[in-house]
């Protein structure tokens, strides 16, 4: 389909910096393929008009774990430990794949809802948020996640199963694919070399969670005496792509190591605020030239997947801890929650800016609300202002996923329904039945 | 009008703990007459059903400067100062009433459409935020806001301003007062005891800003020998009902003093991050009992009014800062967003719960969205996973100001108009006919 958007402010990068302009957009099949000037012979089919709105390229969103919604609100106010141990792994084991599909469906929708176009997971149930992410349309870099001791059979069998997954979505050009090793405390060195060796042998990078939290750190430096960072460049993560969930808690030599191996670090400041981890050192990490992306973890520890509320957090949470107002500015915050996520995720040439020549995947934003107005520096109120309801409007791979905040490839409805079923099967509050809040 | 609110999943207070339980709602006239049970003879004119929906207070906004958002997004990412002194006063100084009064409408409509029926306002132009609160059917408390030295024309004549407006607006049940002395480092010793005599003799409490910045401590204890609170302690100030916003920079001793003599803090952690300030130390006034209440500032230093927004922030700064995620509960961010917020206004006896004889100020969000499924642990979910707008009806007053995400009392088309014709007018961006982004 060809669509045409007309006169719309729109968030494009200019001389290295973003800017935000009236332009006219072309898209001819999965393409942006004019920008001020209209490709010759270009008949649309569709006119989207771009008054009172604001163009911008979908959001990112770098780290993840969709199928994880289930559990949203389920155990808050606890301590990490208590979260994660006690209340979440218990119940993440009675999970079957099925139960995985709709958790995976109901993020992706909330995404959807809230401007973002692709994003980065990492789950447990392989073909299951794959399946979510092909039917609705969206944009995903899929990672299994991995963990084992160093002669472990089931870190084995996940890693097989990652490769199998990978070919069994081979053929859809949305989907991608990186290796999911969970953290330095959960897989053994031993294990993590098999994954490093088996993701070179399949030409993909690892998603992993690195240096989230003080005991991992204190854990690390007790049994082998360096940080989760110096363990992981000693083994030869770096060097392969990376997209680092987290590292909050890193020292001035980590960063360095970090900048010089170019990973990318994909921040969630909710996240490790809600789960009192603290603020990562992005100002720092910034200042390094270190690629920052942005991400809202899992529902499970957010409880949001809302990249618009997340960028808020972003360019508040390290003027907060640095207290300097002049750190991390909205300008940052959108490249990290782009064009910054794009790369992190492989993707830099596919997605995350507004160009000809890139899939058109769009977000478009109504500025007739009032915190839009007035309608002035763009850019920043999308980070101070915004509450992400604003998006009216996603294009996926040149397809019109949301029009009107009406979803054309989602039936919510049987979401909502399924996802109460869900939780009455686990006994767990939030189904239909047994209806408690 | 009598209005029947049917089986809705509603916020409660029980045995001293929020509570979510499925109850039926009488409103007669402006007032809450039924919760479980319906009165004798009530017949509704109107039936709102509670299927799918969460009833909350009216959430309280305790600090704000409503004729500001006409600087939103305005000065973003400078410090402090900068931001203050060279970016926002000299614009200020060229606004006029009419221009305030179409700014304080654009906030209250963000602030209706996010669910708050209620706020503290300090203000620059007598009767002009007064009568968009008039004219909106929200509810507020209105302090001019008050400057000067010991021997002052300019701040005896505010002072003469400030009751002139009580005079004003005797009759509008909604609209309350306080005073507003700007803060101790804008208001000398003499003139703030001339405050505090006015406001004991006119029976009203004192708005102030408090222990806001790291300068503002350093400068008092330079020229003073004292913090702000210990200098307030001693004139007097504490002597009458005191709403202290921002009270970020505080010692153990000031909270022991805010503490004993009951003073409300109206915090505001989006502001207090944005400007750099960093984090106040609620958890510690929570556990001395401080009536810790809840504020979003003005737009120009946040830039959003959405107290849903606000919540989340404050459910997660101190978290993060304290690195504790056993701190400041959803429950907690709840209660200063509501009940602590109606006392701190000093309308603890009108408004901030849902209770049979106070008045109906009630918003009702919507659960059909993705970010509230599963529908589980609601008060979590406010905080957490919530972004404001999901808040379809508000009542305020006993009367239906939004129904179905339709605002009732305000032409939200003629605020965004002259919204940009006062922009057009200071020539800063945001206008209808310069359109810059
Ligand atoms: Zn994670
Ligand atoms: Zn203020």
């Amino acid at each position: 389909m060809n669509i045409l958007i007309k006169d719309i402010a729109a968030a494009v990068w200019k001389d290295g910096s973003c800017v935000v302009e009236k332009k006219t957009i072309c898209i001819q099949g999965d393409m942006i393929t004019g920008m001020d000037s209209i490709p010759e012979g270009f008949v649309p089919d569709k006119v989207i008009e771009g008054k009172d709105r604001l163009l911008i390229p979908g959001l990112v969103n770098s780290h993840t774990h969709a199928y994880m919604s289930v559990f949203r609100n389920l155990a808050d106010d606890l301590s990490f430990d208590d979260w994660l141990f006690k209340s979440i792994m218990p119940i993440e084991d009675r999970l079957t794949g099925e139960d995985a599909y709709w958790g995976a469906s109901l993020s992706i929708l909330e995404m959807i809802r809230t401007g973002t176009t692709c994003f980065a997971d990492m789950h447990m149930h392989i073909n299951e948020t794959t399946r979510a992410v092909e039917e609705s349309g969206i944009r995903a870099v899929i990672a299994r996640g991995l963990s084992g001791g160093s002669e472990d059979e089931s870190g084995i069998r996940r890693l097989k199963e990652a490769i199998d997954e990978m070919e069994n979505y081979r053929d859809c050009a949305r989907i991608s694919f990186m290796f999911g090793p969970h953290a330095p405390y959960s897989c053994a060195p031993e294990y993590l070399e098999q994954v490093i060796g088996k993701a070179r042998e399949n030409n993909v990078g690892i998603h992993i969670h690195l240096s989230e939290s003080e005991n991992e750190i204190h854990n690390m430096q007790r049994e082998r005496g360096c940080t989760p960072i110096e363990l992981m460049e000693r083994i030869g993560l770096f060097d392969i792509p990376v997209l680092a969930a987290h590292c909050v808690q890193l020292t001035d030599s980590d960063m360095d190591i970090l900048a010089r191996r170019g990973v990318s670090v994909a921040i969630n400041p909710k996240s490790n605020m809600k789960l009192g981890n603290g603020f990562a050192r992005v100002p720092e990490m910034l200042e390094r030239g270190i690629n920052v992306c942005l991400g809202t973890d899992g529902a499970a520890s957010n409880n949001a997947l809302n990249l618009v509320g997340e960028m808020n957090a972003a360019a508040l949470a390290y003027k907060g801890s640095t207290r300097n107002a002049q750190s991390v500015s909205a300008a940052q915050v959108f490249a990290a929650a782009t064009r910054n996520g794009a790369k992190g995720l492989g993707l830099g040439s596919v997605t995350g800016t507004i160009e000809v020549g890139k899939k058109a995947d769009l977000s478009i934003l109504d500025l007739n609300n009032p915190q839009m107005r007035p309608k002035r520096n763009l850019i920043s109120a999308l980070s101070y202002s915004a509450n992400g309801s604003e998006v009216d409007t996603v294009i996926i791979n040149g397809r019109i996923i949301m029009e009107n905040r009406e979803l054309l490839t989602i039936d919510e409805e049987q979401v909502y329904y399924n996802i109460g079923k869900i939780c009455d099967k686990l006994g767990i509050t939030g189904g239909n039945e047994n209806e408690q809040y």
